[in-house]
């Protein structure tokens, strides 16, 4: 669903998000839905107007027992999620490889960063090491506000953490730091336009 | 596994893979497993060498019923798998998006193309267009041979398929368009050095 502004206010979708939090029962593993969907908006908005072919990736699972009735598909009866060892999408931009994390976080004030694990940034320096481009996305619902955050205050971050430093990013090292995405209408997330922002003063 | 060759002999897996075929009832969803083993060593062989950090995607599972035993990890009861819309591998290899797909045949002469979907074509295409690189590995187990295939002559051969024409792509063809890729120590299935080949040959 894509939303206009006739009146040029700002879209809360706050209240979409309670109801998905109630009915959906709220777990861990769902954090970030909401999110989701609407950068697989953008990609599919991205992808039709032949802008970029970036997708998110399947969920890994292992699959443990398959039954195979007869004449039908088969039927997975038993398997697990399994942790993802890279970050949920990727895909190429005019010839650049993009690699990202979208997160949402409830805080109001600061983004934990237990919602991203080691590998995660492993991958992602991997990714850097190769020229290709990667950061984090994250939507601060409660306030409804989105930010690009590059990769290299979030390795900063992280590092600090694993020292026994802060386990968040506060908001204002987003303002700071990273880049806001403001919501519009098609795309809904236009991260692309962000990130040709963050490119530019890169390469300052 | 990693196969050395002291005698300059070359390997031959197919003992090995008819013992898979055997065990693990060959149907026509685990086709190209072997291969994809392979692929998936040469993959993390690069990626331990820093040459390109390429992995790849899971397999889209669609879930239906998942039960939350206390204590436990969640287990997902019941589940489908649904069709790739993408390729199978992607990544980053030294500031190039890399996008492909792994396929083996039993066939001898030709390799059969109902192996690829229509969708796979039309996202390869939409790759080549932001300036990604993709193609298609494919062995024919039988012969132990195994060759990179440009997107180009892939789409060819697809685009006559529509209008009723040849339902395969010969031997013949991947030996003149393609590129053989000779299955070495480490990396078993260096594709990267026949994918700098064939970038090297569309330069000239």
């Amino acid at each position: 669903m894509v939303i206009k502004y006739p009146n040029g206010k700002s879209y809360s979708p706050q209240k979409k998000t309670l109801e998905k939090v109630k009915n959906k029962d709220y777990t861990y593993s769902n954090r970030g839905k909401t999110l989701e969907d609407e950068i697989n908006e953008s990609n599919e908005y991205y992808l039709q107007q032949g802008r970029a072919v970036i997708h998110k990736k399947p969920v890994p699972i292992q699959v443990v027992k398959v039954e195979y009735p007869s004449r039908s598909a088969a039927v997975i009866k038993e398997a697990y999620y399994r942790t993802a060892s890279t970050t949920d999408f990727n895909g190429v931009w005019q010839g650049v490889h993009i690699d990202f994390e979208a997160k949402e976080t409830q805080n109001k004030t600061s983004f934990p960063l237990k919602n991203i694990h080691a590998h995660q940034i492993d991958h992602m320096m991997k990714v850097i090491e190769q020229k290709g481009v990667t950061f984090l996305i994250v939507r601060f619902s409660s306030i409804n506000r989105y930010f690009l955050y590059p990769f290299q205050p979030l390795k900063i971050a992280w590092d600090l953490m694993i020292r026994n430093g802060r386990k968040s990013i506060p908001l204002e090292e987003f303002e700071k730091q990273g880049f806001e995405i403001t919501p519009s209408a098609f795309p809904r997330i236009d991260y692309l336009k962000t990130v040709t922002k963050m490119l530019a003063q890169e390469s300052v």
